[in-house]
């Protein structure tokens, strides 16, 4: 039966500087670690508790609504749009990006009439802008990306616009997929209604789960629905029997990514926001001043600069994959190239939880200054 | 910040027999706690070649398409009816318990005409009115369960079923849930379209994936597609991409979890698919004698019981959610009870993967012999 031998898995321990999965604290592998327990069993089901108390405080929600689904961020994007939008509504997207992109893309497959405003990668929008895009039609929904994976920009003004958004009568989703953990973000207090993440970025767990908050507007819009969402896998509404209802069966949960999630949540929320915060600006400081003496200065302005996902101008000529390469087969490190627009004129470099340490931005510059001259 | 102290994990050490997810052996649990890497590192990619070779011998097929989804079972099921209907799309689903019907409501959600054909829970379909169900419209696809977890039934005559499904014009959705690894499942043998499972059960690794193959028919389907598949996450020319293309980002595949999957797949060829169908099968008579003894006889037939889950019939009065509470908190094994119309009515027992061991059975019997008398 055998065609060949497969052999013991020695996986590589990589310094991860990406845009994730980023490095884990001990703690979080060693819940990982634990044997699997059932969906339904009572301490799963109190872990879930946990959880949802533990996103609150990091999301900075009240929202009864607060679940982790068992899918990665792409699938929090997937179930933020699909929950939300029937064949025929309308959606704005406001898209200065890849994940922009991929917004308007789900949004465009789940059969919405979608409506895309664009930056250039690497800017931002203006509040005005965004207004004016807002007015031009009944949106049900306007999506936004807050962190920028593809180019390490922070959209802005992000409380000021889901004010506008409202007042032009969209609900608003925001993906937090590289902000959440890492820089504020205020879902009750900016009235966002549908917020989405991934477990692997600033929060500081493995890659599997995508927590999501749904607030009462975008609940009442859910409830109201005409037709059941497209998915069954992704429906929120089955996701809540299963969480916060009667426990009803819905799918068979990895009890180690939850167990993994809930210390990861834990630790961060044990830091406290804003020591996390602000070890995340710190080192990304240290980080950008290094980039700046090796002639690979920061892509973004630093005003809408992010501290956990910086984006690297290359120098012209530059073998930029062979770099990358031999970081990752000779010193164990991994950054990632650009994508789509930017790619080949860009590295990303992520500094986002456990991976957000002084001695990660020493190794990774000194090794890039022996590479590079 | 914090709102309570949250305690260190302790999490309880089950004797998992339920219907999944199943024990790991510890070679399994040892690679889940390997720190991450990304979803780009050669190593992965690597590793993602391995487990296609292992899916393949497992599956007995050849199929190019054959990959690993970053989700449960069910998003597997989603997944094989996304990529395969349209809306307007005719689908004939034949039910014969809740996952049957779960592929209905699936199919429905993706805006396909449903027909349904049932038979009572516990129960499977002959040839013949299958054959009587597929003659009657041009169905695009038909899909049915191979093993039906929420009875224990195994439909039987898959080869015949398959090639009826074919002059009659219609793909096959093989869900193999329950049965890939623990029996007989013979995908290019039989026919077979299009198969999908889950790692938590014969497979005997942590839930949270679920392997999937295509064969060409279904794929050709896929390719000839007038409308984009509905859900981007789950979209399998973009796992083609990632997994056999130019390994084009998708998204953040959890390593973790595949790093243990493949240690599963390499366990289960190492032992040998024969081999491993006899452990569960003769693990099963084993408990299938004790039940009898217990007066808990199997509710299946024998003729088409599933070694891998056997459906215990309750006698009556018998309060069988205390019973199972003290198996739980007192001994910590887990059994499940009965669904939908069999709630309150059986006990569902599985003997899967790591989990079918001899000493598991011995332990299980004995217990609820001091519970029950």
């Amino acid at each position: 039966m055998m065609q060949q031998t497969y052999t013991e898995l020695l996986p590589p321990r990589r310094i991860l500087l990406g845009p994730g999965p980023s490095m884990l604290d001990p703690r979080v592998l060693q819940a990982l670690a634990q044997p699997p327990i059932g969906h339904l069993d009572p301490y799963l089901l109190k872990l879930y508790e946990e959880e949802q108390e533990l996103l609150r405080i990091i999301f900075q929600t009240k929202n009864d609504w607060t679940f982790v689904l068992s899918g990665t961020g792409t699938a929090g994007m997937e179930a933020a749009l699909a929950n939300l939008l029937e064949p025929g509504d309308a959606v704005l997207v406001a898209s200065h990006g890849y994940f922009g992109e991929r917004l308007a893309d789900i949004a465009g497959r789940l059969g919405a009439l979608v409506d895309r405003i664009a930056r250039p990668w690497g800017q931002i929008f203006s509040i005005e802008e965004l207004e004016a895009a807002l007015k031009r039609k009944q949106y049900k929904v306007f999506a936004i990306v807050h962190a920028e994976t593809s180019t390490g920009a922070e959209q802005l003004h992000m409380a000021e616009i889901v004010s506008k958004a409202h007042q032009w009568g969209a609900l608003v989703v925001l993906d937090t997929v590289t902000s959440l953990a890492g820089i504020e973000v205020r879902v009750d207090e900016w009235g966002v209604d549908l917020a989405y993440s991934a477990s692997q970025k600033c929060l500081g767990a493995p890659s599997g789960l995508a927590p999501i908050t749904v607030g009462p507007r975008a609940r009442k819009a859910i409830e109201r629905r005409q037709r059941p969402v497209s998915s069954f896998y992704l429906d929120f509404k089955l996701y809540a029997g299963y969480w916060n209802g009667n426990h009803s069966y819905h799918h068979t949960a990895p009890s180690g990514l939850h167990l993994a999630f809930r210390e990861a949540l834990r630790l961060a929320v044990e830091e406290g926001l804003e020591a996390r915060f602000s070890r995340h600006r710190e080192h990304a400081e240290a980080l950008w001043d290094g980039l700046g003496s090796l002639l690979l200065p920061p892509f973004i302005p630093k005003e809408f600069r992010l501290p956990v996902l910086t984006t690297a101008i290359l120098p012209g000529g530059l073998d930029e994959v062979a770099v990358r390469k031999r970081l990752l087969e000779e010193f164990d490190i991994e950054i990632a190239g650009g994508l789509g627009t930017l790619k080949g004129k860009v590295w990303r470099i992520g500094l986002m939880g456990y991976s957000s340490q002084r001695e990660n931005v020493s190794l990774l510059l000194e090794t890039l200054r022996t590479l590079l001259y």
